[in-house]
């Protein structure tokens, strides 16, 4: 019998975080928004830095969405080695590079070091955690929890055992990242990619094909999303949003309308060859679109937004109720 | 040489609209808000009621979006022809529905009856303008202006020419957009799909496998990007979004870093067998999401939250200034 997580979801006072990059330092605002200590881990040199920097950056962000009782940026502690971050939390969240072998030992020295039932997320992008599990001496408490970034932000995380994984784990870490202030989208099955990647990489590869092809640029590619059909996902994502197209018939109409528009081609799909022609395209095409300014003022008027967005997305609920049903306890 | 469009872009007063489904009637909304005189044809029983019920329905929206001076439901004539709707008129726009056969001969009709160099544009959303003008006598006004739904409230239309188009027709078509109030995206090249239906179908592809294999339902489908990516893709589209991915190195790292990724079988895109039982399933889970709400009343939800969302984007490009270059005019 694999040991029971020994800390209820309900009960998590404290976070470990193992490898603070974009991801990692995205949950430890969203962490310590939530009201948690949070200790964490990064060999980086800079690391500390970027860290309390966001922390810093992102809290007047988080004050306006509200904070939970007791919240505070100065229940942030920087661990001096992986075991010092793991050994005495809760709950452990790793988000370090997308390199398979190099997860696979990092889990395996989390599992050395947490408590013997502490639940282990991975933020992987893509990987499979029956993939990522097997160095471990108790893989039944690791799964999946892959967010979006920036985690302090946009609320879904994906949820998914591996092969070896516990349902309990599966169970606990589901209950506890809702709990914890996120829109929890648990899998039954595991799926390469996941599910929100899977969608968002079929777009991403057809834009990439288009600039390849000299078809489109990436501003025509951003525009033609963010004064389009982006505006409509952010409600209802892309399904109910057909629905909405056939009009009154709804998804029935649109299907047995466009369906024969299956078959044109209008997309294609297999990943291209990265190009370092395609690469400097696709840099040039953002520095454009940046117009001079730095990721640090993009991401600022990212977040500004998505604040508001995200105020607004409330007020609609106020007013309407749930926009869409939420994994199968909605 | 091709007769020249008669009226300035700028000079436009009247607007025929052949068609009036939910596109077409949509775009009646649009243009009467930007203070149009509308005359709308569609053979349709039902169609007069709808196109009065959406103006009446949908014009407290435009009120708080802003009407343009004199903008009236009043301008709205119904025809009782085509010829009617389209011979005292300053610009044509057809939305009727997806079938090339018919499109090919309606188009042709249009031409007989409009005044000589109006612009003529279609709606389509992936016939390629090269394919839909081949009857008519003067193919060089007819250009494709596609808009996404509902075109009130979504500001782009992607505009481009077939074979047969002067590149004068698509320069007014894309002025005209701009004057009237839309996001005029312009391609330099036809491309079946377009541009934002080529990304968003690859999506939608690779949704439709999803739900065909039993790896997510309609409801995980769109809770991934309603509640994810989508959020995002409101403000920056995908690439400038994914931009941000990399930190402080921007696309250049991104691509660095994820580039091996793109290797990772985490999409596939062949447009799935649309069987009766993937159908179903789609329908059946949009009406699980709509839990007892009409289309209509989903439909208000939408635009409701749109109105709101398209102010907040207004405010938010009053502090920032432009979110994205829009064209090569920008």
């Amino acid at each position: 019998m694999p040991a029971p997580p020994p800390v209820a979801p309900e009960s998590v006072r404290t976070v470990g975080l193992v490898g603070t990059g974009v991801i990692g330092r995205g949950w430890a605002v969203h962490f310590l928004r939530e009201g948690y200590d949070v200790v964490a881990y990064d060999p980086g040199a800079e690391a500390e830095r970027r860290l309390r920097d966001l922390v810093e950056d992102a809290w007047p962000a988080m004050r306006r969405l509200g904070l939970a009782a007791g919240a505070s940026p100065d229940r942030l502690t920087v661990a001096g080695s992986l075991s010092d971050a793991v050994s005495g939390v809760d709950f452990v969240q790793e988000s370090t590079p997308e390199v398979l072998d190099a997860k696979i030992r990092l889990l395996a020295e989390i599992d050395e070091a947490a408590a013997a039932g502490v639940v282990v997320a991975s933020s992987t992008s893509g990987f499979a955690m029956t993939d990522m599990q097997v160095a471990c001496r108790t893989p039944e408490r690791f799964a999946v929890g892959h967010p979006f970034n920036p985690p302090y932000l946009i609320p879904v995380v994906e949820v998914v055992g591996g092969k070896a994984t516990a349902a309990a784990t599966v169970d606990w870490l589901d209950r506890f990242y809702s709990v914890a202030g996120k829109v929890s989208l648990r899998m039954e099955r595991e799926l390469p990619g996941f599910i929100g990647n899977r969608l968002q990489d079929a777009m991403w590869r057809e834009a990439l094909h288009m600039v390849a092809a000299g078809e489109a640029t990436v501003e025509q590619i951003d525009a033609s999303i963010a004064y389009g059909p982006g505006l409509r996902w952010a409600l209802m994502g892309p399904c109910l949003t057909f629905h909405l197209a056939g009009g009154p018939g709804g998804m029935s109409h649109m299907l047995d309308h466009f369906g024969p528009a299956l078959l044109e081609p209008w997309t294609r799909l297999v990943a291209p060859e990265l190009t370092g022609e395609l690469r400097d395209r696709m840099v040039r095409g953002c520095e454009a679109e940046a117009a001079g300014r730095t990721v640090g003022e993009l991401e600022r008027e990212r977040d500004g937004f998505l604040v508001e967005l995200l105020l607004l997305l409330d007020r609609h609920a106020a007013q309407y109720g749930q926009r869409l049903p939420v994994g199968p306890d909605a």
